[in-house]
């Protein structure tokens, strides 16, 4: 009989790649090891849990260990940390508080994920500092604002003045990092009353979106009173025991919490003192199967890099679709059906209060021309229904292609919530990783109807005038 | 000096190409005789017209005949009707008022668009009976809306009974015809307060749909007090010189209006008179770029037949979006540069109250299986966002692929109105076009935030599961 496949990490890409070995093959035993006790979280809920949309952590929870144990036969081990793993005797060690574990195994998943970071500032270890990664984080972050907001309901926040409870509260708060975690928790927390500093170290927020969008969100964060503070670069977090102001090079803003939202790292600690190797990302390379450089050695989820579909170089945008997407092809390969899972194109979407907006592939004509693209883009606003529909808003579509080929490398859109700039989105994925030309999708045959979009959708608006701006440069 | 470009039709098709022609070519002299007073109007918006969501037919109108005259440097000709092609001579012939025209041309384009079917049936010729396919059709349905309710608005309908302040009223109204204009027409009545039925001659509505898009959009019809008659072919429209009832081979229904929305045929007479082919599909027949048989002779928008992406034959699908992309490829073929305007794919969406609907591709097994495929298909239902989220509904996509080869043939969407299953199908549109395989679309980054869908879209969920079932029909 072979040794089970070992997983460790049981979030999104450890549970995935568990629970579809089960579903393959369901007489190969499975085994994770999780350090913590909530598996298969969806810490992207926890922004709207901390802002009182979601009213149970558990609600976060798509499968229970109880369900993964019972149901689906996994011997999953929560408050397991892994401390090592031996490729040579193909086993892990596992320490829990009744003793230590040593596993072996047959394939191993490499699913650790992904840490906050923490930036290399003066203060961030004062009570009132808050990052927002884990389950715990979450907790942390919802008793704060019920806290502050004195009991009051969370659910129906009346945007009224919070903090009023706490006792020597300043009332203001800061969020250190205008990304996606940023942004939704400057959201959660203005919708609880709080008043919110945003900052930013970069000139704009949301930096891996084109210009316009970044602005566009930008525009409507200040209309929803966050105050913005672009190309502010965070140099402490002073206070005493507790945060009392956020110190930047040229301001000194008094607040009475910080949230740090500046991304995540890759926990490669334990793979990379078994001699797995990192890539140039930083975190764990693989082959197109997750297979790191030791044989029958997987890694995927935020712990991993992977390949994008428009450069073909490797890269690293911890997402959960990945996650989910990779592990399940471990999964599968393990139990003899080998899949490559796919590569990824940095798709991403985010709400802004009343705004959404996406952003996939290549946008950013530096990176573009870095991977060998000569990039083109066009910007343009197009009502999201028909232009006589009695609902409806607009949609500002950034579109890149490279001028040769005229092949689609990226796309950044945003428009009000409910408009529709995150499922336009899906469309230019597709083209992207189809390699399709602004000339394909400009004649893509999309839907149409009045209450949806104008005869000409925004997405094939976009394609037809980067159509011809790049035939005029070819005339 | 060459003679001019000359369209024959003023709407989407003929529009696009006169206004591409002249944004070309300048100094190329273009003139478009049109047989009413209309031009380059959105027809699609007229049940939201009739409804009364619309305040003015002006509003469906994107450019005005002046605007084209004066902006566009476009000789439009309203009121003139063609009588005559002369292939040889290279002239129509077209009748106004005032006389008699005959112009010579370089190239043409035969723009004629379609007409409303009136069923083989007793009784179409009495009042009361309506079809729903020129701005002055939407004129009288919206008068005869706006007399029923006896001069209440109609901006906010309330759904009380309508119909109560015409004499002799008989209250409920009929609607032959489950297709697009059949059920915007059934809502547009119903939310003006009459009692609607529903006569479809097929077993369900939305026939080009997958039967559970069919079904959803059935069972809501019935819930919001849409009376189906369903495998009933009407008979008869009986009555008086005013329709009285509609006669099917099993019942009698007394009504008070009729609207038939028996589906559309090509306006072909002239076309034919003048030694134009037709093609199979009894529309005009052209080549990729539009050209009839005869050369400098091109055809496009409802008139015409185009081709289908993905059996690769000869489709007639008149949609607005067709005629405006073909029409636009025209002009710019017969300025010089040669552009084939793209396939079809047959995508459609529509709204039926609450609930939203699209169509794409190849859905119905038996046609995929006459253009040489061996169909598979997988129906989900999925939520639209998040499970956790504290708004959202569901998605049912029925998704269709070939077996052997994997390629992605069509697909059925339906969701509540909002919830997206119009613009997730823009995705399968992209994968058809690209004759992407279902394990191409598995693996697609589309973009995921809790508040737009699970961390798996939707269309992921329903590639993945139609993915496992070709594995399984292989192993």
């Amino acid at each position: 009989m072979t040794d089970p496949f070992v997983v460790v990490g049981g979030d999104a890409a450890g549970m995935s790649a568990a629970s579809k070995a089960k579903r393959e093959d369901p007489d190969r035993e499975v085994v994770v090891f999780e350090m913590g006790e909530w598996v298969s979280y969806g810490a992207c809920g926890l922004p709207y849990y901390v802002k009182g949309e979601i009213q149970s952590l558990e609600a976060l929870v798509s499968v229970t260990p109880e369900e993964f144990r019972e149901d689906r036969d996994i011997d999953l081990r929560t408050g397991h940390e892994v401390v090592q793993i031996d490729t040579d005797a193909r086993t892990v060690t596992a320490e829990h508080e009744s003793g230590t574990v040593v596993q072996p195994y047959d394939h191993l998943l490499i699913a650790t994920g992904s840490a906050a970071v923490i930036p290399p500032i003066d203060g961030t270890d004062r009570d009132g500092v808050f990052t927002l990664g884990s389950m715990s984080d979450g907790k942390e972050l919802r008793e704060y604002v019920a806290r502050a907001r004195g009991g009051e309901s969370l659910q129906q926040p009346d945007r009224g003045p919070a903090c009023r409870y706490l006792e020597n509260c300043t009332g203001p708060v800061g969020v250190v990092g205008g990304g996606y975690i940023g942004i939704e928790m400057a959201e959660a927390l203005a919708e609880n009353g709080f008043e919110v500093h945003l900052f930013q170290r970069g000139d704009r927020v949301l930096k891996g979106f084109s210009e316009e969008t970044s602005e566009h969100v930008a525009d409507h964060l200040e209309e929803q009173d966050v105050v913005l503070h672009l190309g502010a670069e965070v140099q402490a977090v002073s206070g005493g025991k507790r945060v009392g102001a956020v110190v930047t090079a040229s301001e000194r803003i008094d607040v009475e919490m910080v949230l740090l939202g500046t991304g995540v790292r890759p926990r490669t600690a334990l793979a990379e003192r078994a001699g797995i190797d990192l890539g140039e990302t930083g975190a764990i390379a693989t082959d197109a199967y997750r297979e790191t450089n030791v044989p029958d050695v997987y890694a995927a989820g935020d712990c991993a890099e992977s390949t994008h579909v428009v450069t073909g170089e490797p890269a690293y945008v911890p997402l959960a679709l990945t996650a989910n997407r990779h592990g399940r092809a471990v999964g599968e390969t393990v139990t003899g059906r080998p899949s490559k899972g796919g590569d990824i194109a940095g798709t991403a979407a985010v709400k802004a209060f009343d705004v959404e907006a996406a952003r996939t592939g290549i946008v950013d004509h530096d990176a573009a021309r870095e991977a060998g693209f000569d990039p083109v883009s066009e910007t343009v606003t197009a009502k999201s229904r028909a232009g006589y529909y009695p609902e409806g808003g607009t949609i500002t579509i950034t579109l890149t292609a490279d001028r040769d080929s005229g092949r689609v490398l990226g796309a950044s859109l945003a428009s009000e919530y409910g408009e529709g700039a995150v499922h336009r989105s899906h469309a230019v994925v597709a083209a992207l990783e189809e390699r399709a030309t602004v000339s394909d999708v400009e004649n893509y045959d999309l839907a149409y109807a009045p209450p949806f979009n104008s005869t000409w959708d925004p997405v094939l608006v976009a394609a037809k005038v980067l159509s011809g701006t790049l035939q005029e440069s070819t005339d």
